[in-house]
């Protein structure tokens, strides 16, 4: 998506080979035009992929996500990172590891949330490791619904989990790949 | 707003006197379209405050302020609630004790995404003791603004919040404001 790529390059620092700092329009301060931009070409990228539902983890995934679903005219749904007082009972939960943050937390689903047969469309962020996405798929599937697809608003393509989501067979979308990145530089895949 | 009445007669659950089930609609699945509807009525009711910026915190403010932020054609800032490997250095914090988790934490700014002179509007889900509002309007003080308006999805009108940031001198708005709740009954303000 070349509006995002010129963004990332107009705006983005990569702060080491893997980190890469988004937070001026993505993930601090957020473009909501750039979002509703990146929730139409995902509603594109999806189209034929019969979406019932989208769902993200909160909580930078949910702005690109809220357009997506506001477009698609599906319900959102949000993964939550942290328990409440109004969500612990008949509650599914998965441990996943956060790269950008260094530890695990507990994702978690209220199974009402997903009906049997959905078919859903998991939009977040980033796609590094995949292990996000992973929790997010084993939550979906134990509630009965199936990954249609997986969008990636940014994937660093050289980390392993764009490749261990296509090798398990899930539809995935990313609008900006990176190749590389470092000191004052940015590839992206042609 | 009538449609939000509506619906949180049709759909939410008082838990007890004091806690709301929203999970439905708002805050686990996400109703986008509602959202937008909500956006739209918050860019009408601070049409008058010279809004240049909307402001919430993570997560469950962030539906429908990225509606509103659209629709309002400002830039979205989401105030955080934990630290991560990019977030670490140059940042305005505050306490803030969470009603509903029971717990306090962070709640945290990159000044930079603030400028001197930005008149902020504040959108949060809930307001029930003002703990949340007041610590973001702290930060945003801090980092050179103003905060020109705060809107409230659903205002719990029974707890202290919104009393307090109205004696502050607030411009505060509450698209459903509750009088009172409890099993199987919630009354809306007149």
């Amino acid at each position: 998506m070349k509006l995002l790529e010129d963004r990332i390059l107009k705006e983005a620092k990569a702060l080491s080979d893997e980190v890469l700092l988004v937070d001026m329009f993505l993930n601090h301060q957020v473009d909501c035009e750039l979002m509703y931009e990146i929730g139409g070409e995902f509603s594109r990228l999806f189209a034929r992929d019969g979406i019932s539902r989208v769902v993200t983890i909160e909580a930078s995934g949910i702005a690109p996500a809220a357009m997506c679903a506001l477009i698609m005219k599906k319900p959102l749904v949000i993964l939550k990172k942290q328990p409440s007082l109004v969500l612990k009972n008949g509650i599914l939960q998965t441990e996943v590891f956060s790269f950008t943050k260094q530890k695990s937390y507990m994702l978690t689903l209220k199974p009402e949330f997903i009906a049997q047969g959905d078919r859903v469309l998991l939009i977040d962020d980033f796609l590094a490791n995949g292990e996000a996405a992973l929790g997010a798929a084993r939550l979906i599937e134990q509630a009965g619904g199936t990954v249609a697809g997986v969008g990636a608003v940014i994937c660093k393509s050289f980390m392993p989990g764009l490749r261990r989501l296509k090798d398990m067979g899930f539809h995935v979308e990313a609008l900006a790949s990176i190749k590389r990145m470092g000191a004052g530089e940015i590839v992206f895949e042609d």
